[in-house]
């Protein structure tokens, strides 16, 4: 009998970016981390950290100075009250996936989750024993999830809404997320909210699920928009009931998340520097929409994140060898569909924008050349 | 009915530290982490990975450097070949400890754990829904397991030996932790050896279970010997045919390590500096043992790590009363000795020595004090 390990997929992508690793001339378009750097502010912050010997472990629910300045976040972006008790540090969104797909799967209960979506997220749940629902979305509604779809009479706990979404970039908009957390609040299930692309939003912006409720979970991090992925820090905000419990597995299974990336993580919202890093992708976005939409099956708007989830139907062949080929003679990488899921995966890949202009023109033009040959 | 996850038991230590933190004369012999810093070639090396702008992920089995590093330490230090290939680097050894006790619990067998032992071994264990199965441990046998213990015929798959350990600071001999090995190999369990603590050992030293065999675990950090705690960097060394499936879940549920510690780490194995840790400690250990041995039932010889297991048995308070009372008193924290486990621990506080000498004669006058007035 196959065991849920054996489930565990790995990233697909991995093997041909060891490939890309080879080619000194690859252009990277399958990385799902920012180019940027954070702000020089963080970056003094790190050093001082590490001057003022910043060593020791910080408590399990992470630095009360970082919770606090994440609760002021939350009352200056999005004009929500949540506070700091409610806040937990974790080592990135992995750690505060983990953590919440636990406190379901052990109820028996089981998550929805769309396909395609985030790799992980399924790989979580088979690390905790548990089958994920899986609700395939598609162009028809914009790759977003809507109540009609949710299972019922599965046993479903959960359920996890990405906005801006990975493969897809899709934003929900403000109504839409309404909808799916009063459905979730009426049939008993937790809602999952994956914000960790909040803030990359070209068109209108993300609002927040707490806005809606207080007894949905948040999980975000530093990783995307506030350029720190390296640094593993991540939070997750969580209704009063689910917060003494996860405390004690945090402090269980991790300890605390790194001590001097969450001093840096203090000077992490800087304003200026984050409107400099959301034009920068946006500038992107719309060059690389406007050049590829002719000539690749563009079949998902690319409101946020830094991806685009393109169809690759017309090339007559299925995402791995598009990848591949296009890898060994174009040297360019990006990430085969299947990576993503099952439902209509393997006729689309995702490209990322997270290297320069200057890089994805040039990206452009030898896809241009490989669509050709072909 | 009573679920794993309820199983997990808080750092009933973290209660009191909490309160110890309120009492700015407080004398800190309750905290499991090295009061001394890494060395200034590990600072150095930390703030020029900032500088550098090392902020991406690594690599899911972590920097190539780094295990690279450490396998020619223990060829320098064991005088044992380890491939970098079989290293694998975790958010300390948390992260660890999560992956192993993955990989035997998502076989349907079981893990022998001391008891006492480290706290957390349990819990992880409770949070892949496993029960773990206690050995009592105790005087007799100097607190080490010995073969005769081990269960049989109950599911067992693994056993975990952690030398120097925790609470006791015990070391086994060579001899004894070979019988270990070549008992588990011969019974097919799987040997975890924990040698967080390696380095510490102040009478003879500690050998590592990859002496006697290639198929053990070996699970180490750069948290205690090495002096960088919230740096949450660790590692784990595996026999072959586990190291795939431990990547794949390495890079699904915790990406990586933090990048710039592990970096620093690429430093930390400065053979003068971690001389003067392991002198420091040793001066300690020998003064603390020396000042408690006849007020307090010292019934393990403190060979390593950075704790003294003491029995209280002549005081006529359990060990929760016993800390607390000394807390509020005398103004001294230690860890009482139910957060280890339920074998014989009421009787039995631990003290740890990771803080100065000066810190360390007035807390023994405080104890001595508070047991005169008992």
């Amino acid at each position: 009998m196959e065991g849920y390990i054996e489930k565990i997929t790995p990233f697909i992508v991995m093997d041909l970016l060891a490939e890309a690793r080879q080619l000194p001339d690859a252009i990277h378009m399958e990385v799902g981390e920012p180019d940027l750097p954070p702000s020089h502010r963080v970056q003094e912050a790190y050093m001082k950290a590490i001057r003022d010997r910043r060593f020791c472990y910080t408590p399990a629910k992470g630095l009360p100075e970082l919770r606090e300045r994440i609760s002021e976040y939350y009352l200056d972006c999005y004009n929500v009250n949540v506070s700091p008790e409610r806040i937990i540090i974790t080592p990135g969104t992995s750690g505060a996936f983990l953590v919440v797909f636990a406190l379901v799967a052990h109820t028996g209960k089981r998550i929805v989750l769309t396909d395609p979506s985030y790799p992980c997220y399924k790989n979580f749940l088979y690390f905790l024993k548990s089958e994920p629902l899986f609700v395939p979305v598609g162009p028809d509604t914009s790759y977003r999830i809507v109540s009609e779809m949710i299972p019922r009479g599965q046993n479903a706990g959960a359920m996890v809404v990405s906005s801006p979404s990975n493969p897809t970039g899709t934003v929900y908009r403000d109504k839409e997320l309404e909808a799916l957390v009063e459905y979730s609040s009426r049939n008993n299930l937790l809602f999952i909210s994956d914000e960790i692309y909040h803030g990359l939003v070209y068109d209108g912006r993300a609002e927040t699920a707490l806005r809606f409720s207080d007894e949905v979970v948040v999980i975000n991090s530093f990783s995307k928009y506030f350029c720190m992925p390296g640094l593993r820090v991540g939070w997750m905000i969580l209704p009063e009931h689910l917060l003494r419990t996860a405390e004690i597995i945090v402090q269980n299974i991790f300890i605390a998340a790194n001590t001097p990336a969450q001093y840096a993580a203090l000077e992490a919202f800087d304003r200026g520097y984050l409107e400099m890093v959301r034009d920068t992708y946006r500038e992107r976005r719309d060059y690389l929409y406007d050049a590829l939409k002719d000539i690749l099956l563009i079949d998902a708007h690319p409101d946020g994140a830094f991806y685009l989830w393109a169809g690759i139907g017309n090339s007559s062949l299925n995402s791995m060898e598009f990848s591949q080929r296009l890898l060994r003679e174009q040297h360019v990488a990006v990430t085969p569909g299947v990576d993503f899921g099952t439902h209509n995966t393997d006729d689309h890949i995702r490209l990322a924008y997270t290297c320069s202009m200057e890089r994805l023109k040039e990206g452009v033009a030898r896809i241009r050349e490989f669509l050709g040959g072909l």
